[in-house]
């Protein structure tokens, strides 16, 4: 990081909260219409193409074509560049299309800037609820309509007292999923549906454990980026680097990660 | 409901709302917060009681003491009272504990009147997000933030359209979640750990079904009002009345209903 002058941070600051800003509106136009056109792309085991989504990252890429050309830019919807200044843009306009589907604010705008080994900086955006999660550059705070907070995650010493969620019970591969029971089944307390948001709320200090399979890298970038900016720890499950997409254990304390990555692979 | 004067209606349409808006910042003082009182009373597979929980239903009950002397309340933290009117005040202060306690902002408070057949009127109240689902009398509303709108259900001809909602995956007893596996086994979309606001989201005509068990009267009655006043239907798992608590199957549309309720009984 510290290979990124001050001045660059701030103009990487800007531009992604440039984005969201422009990501949120769109994505509320869409968001609880009765829209056929949404539910008609919804099929079960697959994840939904929104029409927000390809209309919020429509907009985010001419946003950066304007502000930052040389960068790359990796999204769900459209091609990826690989640009030349060594930073890609990783983008997902609604992460989380199920539960926006279903009227949940509960979805997100990822947006994430990799330096090349993983994000340096990323946003976690609700629109609805007004609340975005930010991390990176010693910055990591949730700002609540025009409130900020700083974000720092929970100690947890024994994964007995652990709050884990994921997004589906059926988690992944069914090895995946048997993997994820052997953690939910030590855990205090195991809760579904959450998306994005759950990486959120362990930034927050609220929970432990997020446990995920099946992830590409613009699902898992921007939560990575918040998650490590509060002091949690985001890996895969052998404990390797998680930014490439995959399976992603995320845990607010180093004690409980030690003890789900046991589990997962016992 | 036409025997209650319309000025019995507004007054209890007044004193339902006033109970809403005295629970909403007693809730919100305790949401999110690091709170080891909030930690150290949740034990998974038990309902938690928070301190939130009863400071709320303290209040609200200060208040009916004061503006309804004569209807009964039953709440979920103290004592029940029968009253001399024929009224009972039904209250949750907090519905959704768990998520409470996690972070998420899909838990509410939920008031309703029952008449003695079930509720006339009920609020699902989602303080963080600034969200007041309101049913009964000929009102059917959403007010967000000082913007109300009209509820409605959407309508779904089949099942094999249809969104369905419930707050764990291990529904009930087995034979209930065996049950409840039949009807998502037929759904486009399953998703859980919503608690009341999967109600509320049905009576937005954004999900079609929510089928829980193991519900109290306190659980379920609010719910019931605001979706059938959005056009819905609530019963329990037979068909039948589903305002006592227990088993609850929630629809937008009355042909899933009907095969829903084939589902969980075939």
């Amino acid at each position: 990081m510290s290979i990124l002058s001050k001045t660059l941070q701030n103009e990487l600051w800007d531009v992604a909260h440039a984005l969201a800003d422009a990501a949120g509106p769109i994505a509320l136009q869409y968001f609880r219409t009765s829209g056929q056109d949404l539910e008609n792309k919804l099929t079960y085991g697959f994840d939904p193409v929104t029409v927000a989504d390809k209309a919020i990252e429509r907009e985010m890429r001419a946003i950066l074509a304007k502000r930052r050309p040389d960068d790359g830019v990796l999204g769900e919807e459209y091609e990826n560049s690989t640009g030349t200044s060594g930073l890609t843009w990783v983008l997902d306009p609604i992460d989380g299309t199920r539960g926006f589907i279903s009227g949940t604010p509960t979805w997100g705008v990822l947006i994430a800037v990799d330096a090349g080994e993983g994000p340096v900086l990323g946003l976690i955006d609700q629109p609805y609820t007004g609340e975005r999660f930010a991390g990176g550059f010693d910055v990591a705070s949730l700002t609540h309509n025009g409130h900020t907070r700083d974000l720092a995650v929970k100690s947890c010493a024994d994964i007995s007292d652990a709050i884990a969620f994921t997004t589906f019970p059926e988690v992944g591969t069914d090895a995946e999923g048997a993997a994820f029971e052997r953690v939910a089944g030590q855990a205090k307390l195991t809760r579904y549906g959450m998306d994005c948001y759950a990486y959120a709320l362990l930034a927050l200090g609220q929970i432990d454990l997020v446990i995920e399979a099946g992830l590409n890298a613009y699902d898992i970038q921007g939560p990575i980026a918040v998650v490590e900016a509060a002091g949690g720890i985001v890996t895969d499950w052998q404990g390797g680097p998680a930014h490439a997409g995959g399976q992603a254990l995320a845990a607010s304390d180093k004690r409980v990660h030690e003890q789900a990555l046991k589990l997962l692979n016992s």
